[in-house]
């Protein structure tokens, strides 16, 4: 992009959506830990009048946890500017009217009180991380096969991420492990669907082409969103630092 | 086929593989049992001079004693006589000078007993059943993840099978879990690898046309068998039962 139509392009900016984990904050054990400077940087960012919102793929807690948790970090971030998978699957679990069962980790729960779990008509998963046991793997399969149409729900579709002790396994690893047991696809709620920034895009009251998305991870947040016909600058913190899997990214796509 | 070119076909048949387990017997607690009539049929398949050999991608015991186990359910198998994954991924293994990690069973451990685990270059997961914890698999995926060319073998790739108390995920499910965490393709080794049966076709000294494989699994069983020029068979037990399965595979094919 020559220096003139860059310029040209910042001005049309209006909004910006920002990834969570990678660019505000690494994550790890006690909750992880705030990227210097990405505080101040969300506080100009809002203060500079574009409109802002935060959009994470975060399975691990319930949205209000999950940002009190980053208001505790120095994040000034309010709950209704935050779209996580979990809230958006309730939106469509209501809409059509389906019973989930349900393998997420132990801090979701509470995220689908509301929610009717009996006679379980599909089966959603999230990062469910130590629930991924193979007896919890068996019972979520069981119930999708003993249906007539299997219908699998992800909250995300992530290979790995990092934690302050190595590298972990994400929930897209158990979605395809439960896509081939069964011979099913997935739905996939969150980064990188369409519906998901759509819905973000929404809210912002702002057209693609004037929203920016910064995120660490080519795939669900610079690729999702290129897609939606917004623009995605990728940061140098988060997963960027994998030169590895950068690449593999870069290839992907 | 006519009548008169199934005679024709039947009189050209020399040997017969057996798949085992749906086939001979039903797995579940206490190691399963005989299937009725299973153990009649054998001695009469091999009393009638045929060649016959067992095949199956059983990998939660080692060889000798799982075929301990049929011996005590009424059978009466030669060791020699069947072949299963780990014997076969133990000899590609030295050939290639490979030192795995071992994602499998306890009870297949024994069988790697002579192979170097020290640094290991390469993963190899078998239907570890309960050792596929979330833990054990991070561990897998950092050693496959930290290697310049990640090398995945699966003993087998079935999807599930049925125990007395259910259906259980087996290995193919895990290997699809791996292959998308780090964008490799496994080696399958055992059923419906066509080295694997040619392995078995040597060591009767037949030409695939002269064999007829005796299997409950569409996929791994008659798919596998036809591609390498043997007739396939399907049984009316084990798998089959399971109308879905079998539709399923059907489409599959």
């Amino acid at each position: 992009m020559a220096a003139g139509s860059s310029m040209q392009w910042l001005r049309s900016v209006k909004g910006v959506i920002l990834d969570m984990c990678g660019v505000l904050y690494d994550s790890g054990e006690g909750g992880g830990q705030a990227i210097h400077g990405s505080a101040e940087a969300v506080r100009r960012l809002i203060g500079s009048g574009l409109t802002v919102r935060f959009c994470t793929n975060e399975t691990q807690n319930t949205r209000e946890r999950f940002v009190q948790k980053l208001c505790v970090m120095g994040f000034d971030i309010s709950v209704s500017h935050v779209f996580s998978p979990a809230p958006a699957l309730i939106h469509i679990l209501r809409e059509r009217h389906l019973r989930p069962h349900l393998l997420v980790h132990d801090d979701l729960i509470p995220e689908f009180d509301s929610v009717d779990v009996s006679s379980p008509n599909c089966v959603v998963i999230g990062d469910a991380a130590d629930n991924f046991s193979y007896q919890n793997l068996n019972e979520a399969f069981r119930v999708l096969i003993g249906l007539e149409k299997p219908l699998l729900f992800s909250l995300g579709q992530g290979r790995y991420y990092k934690e302050t002790d190595g590298l972990k396994l994400d929930v897209g690893v158990f979605m395809k492990a439960l896509e081939y047991a069964c011979d099913v696809q997935a739905q996939v709620v969150g980064k990188p669907s369409a519906e998901f920034f759509q819905t973000v895009l929404s809210d912002m009251k702002l057209q693609p082409h004037e929203v920016v998305m910064i995120g660490d991870d080519l795939l669900n947040d610079i690729g999702g969103a290129q897609r939606c016909g917004m623009k995605g600058l990728q940061v140098r913190t988060g997963k960027y630092s994998q030169s590895r899997n950068v690449e593999q990214l870069i290839l992907r796509k």
